[in-house]
């Protein structure tokens, strides 16, 4: 066992997690109690019974976060159940407040049954001013994040598909500029039909990109392919490859100008990045090996190299994204976080490298940059103001 | 509006709400990052996978209780609904906190339906290490306290039925000592068959009462009654009024020795107090104003008076009971609250009072009387122990 394993449950176990309930008001004696608690309390419940939107002035409301998981895609870990997938959900909260200072909470629980799931958040509405939903197993995900977004009031977020797309898409937008490439123009092929390689997809569409195709283990999805397709494949073949081509990911790749794998360790060879366009680009995300390694892409020819790992140039972190687009959001009190939140985001964090820093080791802001869940929150609620969905405005003098 | 009220708003919406969620490390650096966060949380994660167990040394859970109401029986405010509940749930979960170090969190939940909310609840159960259900009408809260006590392995705790009879059982027992009468001698009398009037009724009988008659607004409760019955009505017949007498309230407290009052203001008279057994104990608590004010009680003959209110002697309030309970509960974590438990609390809250101090206005220890929390939550734990249900061994001296 390395120290960082050691270090890690020494951490977890001498704290006992990592999160606690904190008061905002003290109770040391019977006015502290009249007021906080009976019979004070009431005048509040009754000033939301008569108009629900006081919930957002009176209660914890309108800055919390539930972190949802089920914990049946949890990290490189897979499907490790609800109990096991504390620690990350817990983790998650964590830089929710450490990153934006939502009160964000870890909710692990115990159903791998779509209705269930949806009926649970929906439950929850009340409480939370948004939801996370974290490590829940694709195809599952989509429907789950689908059908609560259409349900419910407060936005809903699956961060592992729209986080990871963000940041991707950031660390492309400033890749192209260096390849001096236009976003319309450039073929991307994109490894892994789960959560994250589906969200990269649509998300790229959304931003202009043309010409995409998707690949899985079997090779290219393509309308009808006789083996490995669900009805959230089907749609992706419906929506990328255009000329619906077949074949495997080392025929897609030829003359590709971008390659993003959210797939497994060795999926691509050098051989295939030398038969990419001129000036390739890698994002390689597959943790904790990636797809290709960064040395060997540039020894092929590629112009930059993304990877999930903090240990290489332009890491693709989710915190980049996340803590920024829930302070935004809360901060306005969105209803939704819709498709130009996410775009908002994604040039925000694009934005924070100037063209005279921007080079091939950074496309992508470092995730401690102080700058960065700010400058991500004030985007995203002008975005929410801008496409309808804020119910408040924005002082961005406060933020 | 009083002076409280416009204050007690005034606190809510200056803090947004009562709680937050903190950190209880820090995330400044990406070695912070890499142990509260990927790569370093898979080892906690791997540990609970290995041995489920672990959940408790690694993540919150441990010291983690959820305030769970649908909002449809608040306070004196009746049902109000979820959101409009948040204020009371939050203030709930601050007093956990304040009273005992407990990390407690507010999940207001939008359902009246019974199997959800026990599903609901169920669902948590690998987040939290006991469930806090507050506000739920009667007779909807008992099966619902009944199903999650048998289905989970966790606390679950029904505050309004047992937090309320724990601390009128204490009250009563100090009674008993300045009347000189044995509980196994008295007649009690309850009125209201809600979620307090049941609970306390049931608890007497656990501790040794013999003799209980329960009356709601429409009398005596017997066995099939013609009218206002259901099936814990009906259970409550079979298991009181051993003479399974019929009539009104007033027929019932002639020669009694004990009221207890969990309805509405007005609904006892000096007359009635008059018909009583000597030297009668009147627990008046339907609040804001009592079944029978103390002074009118004292007139008629009433040895001792406690009421639901902190600016008479004598308050029933249940902060005396549920801090601890739960910090007992959970330290040495209990797989359920018994009815050993509870009767521990009790008896733990009745010792508070030596035989010196005890008087007609001082039977029940002041709120915050700083002793109280870990009083109750060692005798709790105690009794953990004894009923084989605590899975952990307590270090007494560490409380």
């Amino acid at each position: 066992m390395s120290t960082l394993r050691e270090e890690a449950l020494k951490m977890h176990q001498e704290n006992r997690g990592k999160l606690s309930v904190s008061s905002k008001v003290k109770v040391r004696d019977a006015k502290d109690l009249s007021l906080a608690y009976s019979p004070g309390v009431a005048e509040p419940c009754l000033a939301i019974h008569e108009n629900e939107g006081k919930v957002y002035d009176y209660t914890m409301k309108g800055n919390l976060v539930a972190v949802v998981s089920n914990g049946t895609a949890v990290l490189g870990l897979g499907n490790i159940g609800p109990k096991a997938a504390m620690p990350v959900m817990e983790g998650k909260a964590l830089l929710f407040k450490e990153f934006a200072n939502v009160d964000a909470f870890p909710l692990c629980i115990n159903s791998t049954d779509t209705d269930k799931i949806v009926e649970h958040v929906k439950m929850l509405e009340p409480t939370f001013g948004g939801i996370n939903l974290e490590d829940i197993a694709a195809p599952q995900c989509f429907e789950i994040e689908e059908r609560l977004h259409k349900e419910c009031d407060i936005p809903i977020f699956h961060d592992d598909q729209h986080g990871t797309a963000i940041v991707t898409a950031a660390g492309l937008i400033n890749a192209l500029k260096l390849a001096n490439k236009n976003i319309v123009d450039i073929r991307v092929v994109a490894n892994g039909a789960g959560a994250a390689g589906v969200a990269i997809v649509k998300l790229l569409l959304s931003m202009g990109v043309k010409d995409v195709i998707l690949c899985d283990t079997k090779g290219i999805i393509y309308k009808g392919r006789p083996v490995g397709m669900n009805k959230f494949k089907e749609e992706m073949a419906r929506i990328t490859n255009k000329e619906q081509k077949q074949g495997s990911l080392a025929d897609a790749l030829q003359g590709a100008d971008v390659f993003v794998g959210v797939s497994a360790a060795g999926a691509v060879t050098k051989e295939m990045v030398r038969s990419m366009n001129e000036n390739p680009i890698i994002f390689a995300m597959a943790n904790p090996t990636p797809e290709i390694m960064p040395e060997e892409a540039k020894e092929a020819g590629a112009l930059v190299v993304g990877t999930g790992r903090s240990d290489f140039p332009n890491q693709v972190n989710n915190v980049l994204a996340f803590p920024g687009i829930f302070r935004g959001a809360l901060d306005v009190r969105a209803k939704e976080i819709n498709e130009g939140m996410k775009i908002a985001a994604v040039y925000a964090i694009t934005d924070l490298i100037s063209s005279e820093e921007l080079h091939a080791d950074y496309v992508i802001p470092d995730p401690f940059d102080p700058r960065v869940a700010k400058h991500v929150a004030e985007a995203v609620a002008a975005a929410a103001i801008k496409t309808g969905v804020a119910q408040k405005t924005f002082d961005f003098t406060t933020t």
